[in-house]
Protein backbone atom coordinates (compact mmCIF):
# COMPACT_ATOMS: atom_id res chain seq x y z
CA UNK A 1 0.00 0.00 0.00
CA UNK A 2 1.31 3.24 -0.70
CA UNK A 3 2.06 6.23 2.51
CA UNK A 4 -1.02 8.11 3.81
CA UNK A 5 -1.13 11.41 1.76
CA UNK A 6 1.41 14.03 2.69
CA UNK A 7 -1.30 15.92 4.68
CA UNK A 8 -2.47 13.37 7.06
CA UNK A 9 1.57 12.64 7.71
CA UNK A 10 2.12 15.91 8.57
CA UNK A 11 -1.23 16.27 10.87
CA UNK A 12 -0.48 12.94 12.71
CA UNK A 13 3.53 13.52 13.18
CA UNK A 14 5.47 16.43 11.03
CA UNK A 15 3.76 19.14 11.73
CA UNK A 16 1.83 18.31 15.25
CA UNK A 17 2.93 19.91 18.26
CA UNK A 18 2.07 19.54 21.81
CA UNK A 19 -0.36 22.51 22.71
CA UNK A 20 -0.06 24.36 25.98
CA UNK A 21 -3.04 26.97 25.49
CA UNK A 22 -6.17 26.45 24.34
CA UNK A 23 -8.76 27.51 21.83
CA UNK A 24 -12.26 27.79 23.76
CA UNK A 25 -14.34 25.52 21.50
CA UNK A 26 -15.56 22.98 23.31
CA UNK A 27 -14.92 18.95 22.46
CA UNK A 28 -18.44 17.44 22.72
CA UNK A 29 -19.06 14.19 24.57
CA UNK A 30 -19.72 12.69 21.18
CA UNK A 31 -16.22 13.06 20.02
CA UNK A 32 -14.76 11.55 22.91
CA UNK A 33 -16.84 8.54 21.65
CA UNK A 34 -15.61 8.45 18.28
CA UNK A 35 -12.21 9.01 19.62
CA UNK A 36 -12.59 5.67 21.82
CA UNK A 37 -13.94 3.54 18.63
CA UNK A 38 -10.66 4.51 17.11
CA UNK A 39 -7.99 3.99 19.98
CA UNK A 40 -9.87 0.57 20.86
CA UNK A 41 -9.25 -0.53 18.30
CA UNK A 42 -4.84 -0.64 18.36
CA UNK A 43 -2.83 -3.82 19.53
CA UNK A 44 -2.51 -4.71 22.77
CA UNK A 45 -0.98 -8.16 24.33
CA UNK A 46 -3.73 -10.70 23.92
CA UNK A 47 -5.90 -8.16 23.38
CA UNK A 48 -5.99 -7.78 27.13
CA UNK A 49 -6.81 -3.74 26.88
CA UNK A 50 -6.08 -2.81 30.27
CA UNK A 51 -6.43 1.34 29.66
CA UNK A 52 -8.94 2.86 31.52
CA UNK A 53 -9.87 6.69 30.81
CA UNK A 54 -11.77 9.16 32.37
CA UNK A 55 -12.35 12.51 30.23
CA UNK A 56 -12.38 15.10 32.77
CA UNK A 57 -14.62 18.32 31.48
CA UNK A 58 -16.35 19.50 34.06
CA UNK A 59 -15.85 22.26 36.61
CA UNK A 60 -16.14 19.65 40.03
CA UNK A 61 -13.92 17.50 37.97
CA UNK A 62 -11.40 20.00 37.36
CA UNK A 63 -11.38 20.88 40.80
CA UNK A 64 -10.90 17.22 42.26
CA UNK A 65 -7.89 16.76 39.42
CA UNK A 66 -6.52 20.11 40.05
CA UNK A 67 -5.20 18.94 43.74
CA UNK A 68 -3.27 16.42 42.06
CA UNK A 69 -1.64 18.60 39.66
CA UNK A 70 2.10 19.71 39.21
CA UNK A 71 2.29 23.67 40.19
CA UNK A 72 3.63 24.32 36.35
CA UNK A 73 0.65 21.57 34.89
CA UNK A 74 -2.51 23.93 36.39
CA UNK A 75 -2.96 26.57 34.24
CA UNK A 76 -2.42 24.66 31.05
CA UNK A 77 -4.72 21.77 32.29
CA UNK A 78 -7.68 23.95 33.64
CA UNK A 79 -8.12 25.89 30.32
CA UNK A 80 -8.08 22.71 28.41
CA UNK A 81 -11.78 21.96 26.85
CA UNK A 82 -11.11 18.11 28.22
CA UNK A 83 -8.10 16.15 30.22
CA UNK A 84 -8.10 12.63 30.02
CA UNK A 85 -6.55 10.80 32.41
CA UNK A 86 -4.78 7.46 31.14
CA UNK A 87 -5.42 5.23 33.91
CA UNK A 88 -5.21 1.19 33.90
CA UNK A 89 -7.33 -1.53 35.66
CA UNK A 90 -4.58 -3.49 37.31
CA UNK A 91 -7.67 -6.67 37.03
CA UNK A 92 -7.87 -6.33 33.58
CA UNK A 93 -7.06 -10.07 33.11
CA UNK A 94 -10.81 -10.84 34.77
CA UNK A 95 -11.99 -9.45 31.40
CA UNK A 96 -9.83 -11.79 29.60
CA UNK A 97 -11.99 -14.56 29.01
CA UNK A 98 -14.19 -12.37 26.72
CA UNK A 99 -11.74 -10.26 25.15
CA UNK A 100 -9.44 -13.35 24.30
CA UNK A 101 -11.42 -16.33 24.45
CA UNK A 102 -8.80 -18.33 22.18
CA UNK A 103 -6.99 -19.56 25.55
CA UNK A 104 -7.24 -19.39 29.87
CA UNK A 105 -5.56 -15.96 29.47
CA UNK A 106 -6.86 -14.78 32.70
CA UNK A 107 -4.88 -17.89 34.10
CA UNK A 108 -1.45 -16.54 32.72
CA UNK A 109 -1.98 -12.96 34.84
CA UNK A 110 -4.28 -13.98 38.44
CA UNK A 111 -1.50 -14.69 40.57
CA UNK A 112 1.56 -13.49 39.11
CA UNK A 113 1.38 -9.64 40.61
CA UNK A 114 4.27 -8.82 38.18
CA UNK A 115 3.56 -10.20 35.00
CA UNK A 116 -0.03 -8.55 35.67
CA UNK A 117 1.09 -5.39 36.77
CA UNK A 118 4.12 -5.13 33.82
CA UNK A 119 1.96 -6.08 31.19
CA UNK A 120 -0.84 -3.22 32.17
CA UNK A 121 1.58 -0.45 32.40
CA UNK A 122 3.08 -1.70 28.99
CA UNK A 123 0.09 -2.10 27.08
CA UNK A 124 -2.13 0.51 29.41
CA UNK A 125 0.78 2.82 27.90
CA UNK A 126 0.39 1.85 24.15
CA UNK A 127 -3.42 2.58 24.50
CA UNK A 128 -2.58 6.03 25.46
CA UNK A 129 -0.24 6.59 22.82
CA UNK A 130 -3.08 5.25 20.57
CA UNK A 131 -5.23 7.84 22.28
CA UNK A 132 -2.70 10.71 21.47
CA UNK A 133 -2.70 10.04 17.72
CA UNK A 134 -6.33 8.97 17.17
CA UNK A 135 -7.22 12.33 18.73
CA UNK A 136 -4.82 14.14 16.19
CA UNK A 137 -6.62 12.11 13.40
CA UNK A 138 -9.51 13.53 14.07
CA UNK A 139 -8.92 16.85 14.41
CA UNK A 140 -7.72 17.76 17.81
CA UNK A 141 -4.44 19.01 19.46
CA UNK A 142 -3.30 16.47 22.70
CA UNK A 143 -1.07 17.91 25.52
CA UNK A 144 0.54 14.93 27.12
CA UNK A 145 2.32 15.54 30.75
CA UNK A 146 3.32 13.29 33.61
CA UNK A 147 3.84 15.68 36.05
CA UNK A 148 0.98 15.27 38.74
CA UNK A 149 0.46 13.37 42.02
CA UNK A 150 -0.27 9.79 40.87
CA UNK A 151 -1.02 8.29 44.17
CA UNK A 152 -2.87 11.69 45.00
CA UNK A 153 -4.78 11.18 42.05
CA UNK A 154 -5.87 7.59 42.02
CA UNK A 155 -7.02 8.41 45.54
CA UNK A 156 -9.59 11.20 44.67
CA UNK A 157 -10.74 9.25 41.31
CA UNK A 158 -9.96 5.82 41.75
CA UNK A 159 -10.46 4.51 45.51
CA UNK A 160 -13.61 2.42 44.52
CA UNK A 161 -12.65 1.37 41.11
CA UNK A 162 -9.06 0.34 42.05
CA UNK A 163 -7.78 1.74 38.57
CA UNK A 164 -4.14 2.95 38.72
CA UNK A 165 -3.41 6.47 36.92
CA UNK A 166 -0.60 6.37 34.37
CA UNK A 167 -0.79 9.75 32.05
CA UNK A 168 -2.79 12.58 31.73
CA UNK A 169 -3.82 14.03 28.32
CA UNK A 170 -5.21 17.58 27.62
CA UNK A 171 -7.65 17.64 24.72
CA UNK A 172 -9.14 20.34 22.50
CA UNK A 173 -7.96 23.11 19.31
CA UNK A 174 -4.53 24.33 20.29
CA UNK A 175 -3.62 28.06 20.72
CA UNK A 176 0.08 28.92 19.19
CA UNK A 177 2.28 31.20 19.95
CA UNK A 178 4.66 32.81 17.46
CA UNK A 179 7.72 31.65 18.65
CA UNK A 180 7.84 27.79 19.46
CA UNK A 181 10.40 25.80 17.92
CA UNK A 182 9.88 21.58 18.11
CA UNK A 183 12.66 20.95 20.18
CA UNK A 184 15.81 18.70 18.71
CA UNK A 185 15.42 14.75 18.03
CA UNK A 186 17.81 11.99 18.32
CA UNK A 187 18.42 10.66 14.35
CA UNK A 188 17.96 7.38 12.66
CA UNK A 189 21.91 6.84 13.74
CA UNK A 190 21.56 8.09 17.47
CA UNK A 191 18.58 5.45 17.91
CA UNK A 192 18.25 3.04 15.94
CA UNK A 193 20.80 -0.47 15.11
CA UNK A 194 20.48 -2.31 11.90
CA UNK A 195 21.00 -6.03 12.05
CA UNK B 1 -9.89 20.73 11.98
CA UNK B 2 -12.26 17.97 10.77
CA UNK B 3 -11.08 14.07 11.11
CA UNK B 4 -8.85 12.32 8.37
CA UNK B 5 -10.45 11.42 5.73
CA UNK B 6 -12.30 7.95 6.36
CA UNK B 7 -9.95 5.70 4.52
CA UNK B 8 -6.85 7.17 6.13
CA UNK B 9 -9.09 6.03 9.89
CA UNK B 10 -9.71 3.19 8.80
CA UNK B 11 -5.76 2.29 7.39
CA UNK B 12 -4.87 3.44 10.95
CA UNK B 13 -7.27 2.06 13.40
CA UNK B 14 -10.74 0.49 12.21
CA UNK B 15 -9.49 -1.83 9.32
CA UNK B 16 -5.84 -2.24 10.65
CA UNK B 17 -4.73 -5.60 11.71
CA UNK B 18 -2.51 -7.57 13.15
CA UNK B 19 -0.50 -10.02 11.00
CA UNK B 20 0.46 -13.38 11.41
CA UNK B 21 1.98 -14.07 8.40
CA UNK B 22 3.84 -12.13 5.52
CA UNK B 23 4.02 -11.85 1.68
CA UNK B 24 7.82 -12.17 0.55
CA UNK B 25 7.86 -8.15 -0.64
CA UNK B 26 11.08 -6.62 1.18
CA UNK B 27 10.98 -3.30 3.34
CA UNK B 28 13.78 -1.34 2.49
CA UNK B 29 15.83 0.05 4.61
CA UNK B 30 15.41 3.39 3.17
CA UNK B 31 11.45 2.85 4.61
CA UNK B 32 13.07 1.85 8.03
CA UNK B 33 14.47 5.16 8.34
CA UNK B 34 11.32 7.22 6.73
CA UNK B 35 10.03 5.32 9.45
CA UNK B 36 11.88 6.83 12.18
CA UNK B 37 11.55 10.29 10.64
CA UNK B 38 7.74 9.98 11.63
CA UNK B 39 7.60 8.10 15.07
CA UNK B 40 10.45 10.11 16.62
CA UNK B 41 8.29 13.08 16.21
CA UNK B 42 5.77 11.84 18.83
CA UNK B 43 5.44 13.47 22.35
CA UNK B 44 7.29 11.87 25.44
CA UNK B 45 7.66 13.87 28.31
CA UNK B 46 10.73 16.47 28.46
CA UNK B 47 11.21 15.30 25.34
CA UNK B 48 13.45 12.76 26.88
CA UNK B 49 12.99 10.42 23.72
CA UNK B 50 14.17 6.96 25.57
CA UNK B 51 13.69 4.39 22.74
CA UNK B 52 16.13 2.88 20.50
CA UNK B 53 15.10 0.53 17.83
CA UNK B 54 17.62 -2.30 16.34
CA UNK B 55 15.93 -3.41 12.74
CA UNK B 56 16.47 -7.12 12.51
CA UNK B 57 16.18 -8.34 8.82
CA UNK B 58 19.43 -10.33 8.50
CA UNK B 59 19.59 -14.11 8.55
CA UNK B 60 22.32 -13.63 11.32
CA UNK B 61 20.64 -11.01 13.13
CA UNK B 62 16.97 -13.41 12.30
CA UNK B 63 19.02 -16.11 13.94
CA UNK B 64 20.30 -14.80 17.34
CA UNK B 65 17.10 -13.54 17.74
CA UNK B 66 15.36 -16.80 17.49
CA UNK B 67 17.19 -17.77 20.47
CA UNK B 68 15.10 -15.75 22.68
CA UNK B 69 11.84 -15.72 21.02
CA UNK B 70 8.68 -17.68 22.94
CA UNK B 71 8.28 -21.61 20.57
CA UNK B 72 4.56 -20.27 19.20
CA UNK B 73 6.45 -16.44 18.09
CA UNK B 74 9.20 -18.18 15.93
CA UNK B 75 7.60 -18.95 12.99
CA UNK B 76 5.56 -15.71 12.34
CA UNK B 77 8.63 -14.05 13.31
CA UNK B 78 11.55 -15.02 11.64
CA UNK B 79 9.59 -15.16 8.01
CA UNK B 80 8.43 -11.76 8.91
CA UNK B 81 11.02 -9.47 6.64
CA UNK B 82 12.02 -7.33 9.50
CA UNK B 83 11.59 -7.79 13.06
CA UNK B 84 11.94 -4.09 15.51
CA UNK B 85 12.82 -4.52 19.01
CA UNK B 86 11.80 -1.75 20.82
CA UNK B 87 13.96 -1.17 23.22
CA UNK B 88 14.99 1.81 24.99
CA UNK B 89 18.12 3.33 26.73
CA UNK B 90 18.08 3.34 30.90
CA UNK B 91 20.24 6.04 30.32
CA UNK B 92 18.72 8.55 28.15
CA UNK B 93 18.92 11.24 30.54
CA UNK B 94 22.10 11.54 29.22
CA UNK B 95 21.41 13.39 26.03
CA UNK B 96 18.98 16.00 27.84
CA UNK B 97 20.86 18.62 27.89
CA UNK B 98 20.64 18.51 23.81
CA UNK B 99 17.05 17.45 23.33
CA UNK B 100 15.74 19.34 26.55
CA UNK B 101 17.48 23.03 27.15
CA UNK B 102 15.18 25.01 28.41
CA UNK B 103 15.95 23.28 32.05
CA UNK B 104 18.70 21.45 34.03
CA UNK B 105 16.41 18.43 33.24
CA UNK B 106 19.15 15.33 33.80
CA UNK B 107 19.31 16.27 36.92
CA UNK B 108 15.80 15.27 37.55
CA UNK B 109 16.67 11.27 36.59
CA UNK B 110 20.51 11.11 37.26
CA UNK B 111 20.46 9.66 40.36
CA UNK B 112 17.21 8.91 40.64
CA UNK B 113 17.28 4.86 39.43
CA UNK B 114 12.96 4.47 39.83
CA UNK B 115 11.95 7.67 37.96
CA UNK B 116 14.55 6.83 35.21
CA UNK B 117 13.24 3.42 35.00
CA UNK B 118 9.61 4.08 34.95
CA UNK B 119 10.16 7.19 32.41
CA UNK B 120 12.20 4.82 30.16
CA UNK B 121 9.29 2.53 30.46
CA UNK B 122 6.85 4.45 29.74
CA UNK B 123 7.79 6.86 27.43
CA UNK B 124 10.00 4.32 25.19
CA UNK B 125 6.18 2.26 25.41
CA UNK B 126 4.56 5.35 23.73
CA UNK B 127 7.42 5.71 21.06
CA UNK B 128 6.69 1.93 20.22
CA UNK B 129 2.95 2.82 19.82
CA UNK B 130 4.16 5.86 17.42
CA UNK B 131 5.86 3.20 14.99
CA UNK B 132 3.41 0.65 15.24
CA UNK B 133 1.01 3.81 13.62
CA UNK B 134 3.52 5.58 11.89
CA UNK B 135 4.37 1.78 9.91
CA UNK B 136 0.94 1.51 9.07
CA UNK B 137 0.70 5.59 8.07
CA UNK B 138 3.51 4.30 5.37
CA UNK B 139 1.42 1.59 4.30
CA UNK B 140 2.97 -1.66 6.48
CA UNK B 141 1.65 -4.13 8.75
CA UNK B 142 2.41 -4.79 12.16
CA UNK B 143 2.76 -7.60 14.54
CA UNK B 144 3.62 -6.59 17.55
CA UNK B 145 4.67 -9.16 20.60
CA UNK B 146 5.62 -9.08 23.98
CA UNK B 147 6.25 -13.09 24.04
CA UNK B 148 9.70 -13.32 24.31
CA UNK B 149 12.83 -13.74 27.28
CA UNK B 150 13.97 -9.75 27.40
CA UNK B 151 17.14 -11.18 29.79
CA UNK B 152 17.91 -13.57 27.21
CA UNK B 153 17.66 -11.07 23.66
CA UNK B 154 19.35 -8.12 25.98
CA UNK B 155 21.98 -10.57 26.69
CA UNK B 156 22.44 -11.70 23.00
CA UNK B 157 22.16 -7.79 21.58
CA UNK B 158 22.53 -5.17 23.68
CA UNK B 159 25.47 -6.55 26.24
CA UNK B 160 27.46 -3.38 25.25
CA UNK B 161 24.81 -0.22 24.46
CA UNK B 162 23.01 -1.41 28.10
CA UNK B 163 19.40 -0.77 26.16
CA UNK B 164 16.84 -2.75 27.49
CA UNK B 165 14.16 -4.66 25.40
CA UNK B 166 10.31 -3.38 25.40
CA UNK B 167 8.07 -5.38 23.57
CA UNK B 168 9.06 -6.82 19.43
CA UNK B 169 7.02 -5.29 16.33
CA UNK B 170 7.10 -7.66 13.11
CA UNK B 171 7.04 -5.49 9.54
CA UNK B 172 6.09 -6.05 6.62
CA UNK B 173 3.12 -7.09 4.53
CA UNK B 174 1.01 -8.73 5.89
CA UNK B 175 -0.45 -12.01 4.48
CA UNK B 176 -4.31 -12.67 5.42
CA UNK B 177 -6.21 -15.74 5.97
CA UNK B 178 -9.80 -15.96 5.27
CA UNK B 179 -11.79 -16.16 8.13
CA UNK B 180 -9.93 -13.81 10.84
CA UNK B 181 -12.29 -11.99 12.80
CA UNK B 182 -11.15 -9.72 15.03
CA UNK B 183 -11.63 -10.02 18.34
CA UNK B 184 -13.86 -7.82 21.04
CA UNK B 185 -13.14 -5.04 22.52
CA UNK B 186 -14.31 -2.97 25.60
CA UNK B 187 -16.83 -0.40 24.93
CA UNK B 188 -17.34 2.71 25.60
CA UNK B 189 -18.77 2.92 28.77
CA UNK B 190 -16.85 -0.25 29.87
CA UNK B 191 -13.77 1.44 29.51
CA UNK B 192 -14.40 5.52 30.36
CA UNK B 193 -16.20 7.45 32.67
CA UNK B 194 -17.18 11.34 32.54
CA UNK B 195 -16.17 13.39 35.18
Amino acid sequence: MPPLDPAALDRLFREARTAYAWKPDPVPDETLRALHDLLKTGPTSANCSPARFVFVRSPEGKAKLKEALSPGNVEKTMSAPVVAIVAHDPKFYDELPRLFPHADARSWFAGNWSLADTTAFRNGTLQGAYLILAARALGLDCGPMSGFDNGKLDGLFFAESGWRSNFLVNLGHGEWGPDYARAPRLTFDEACRLA
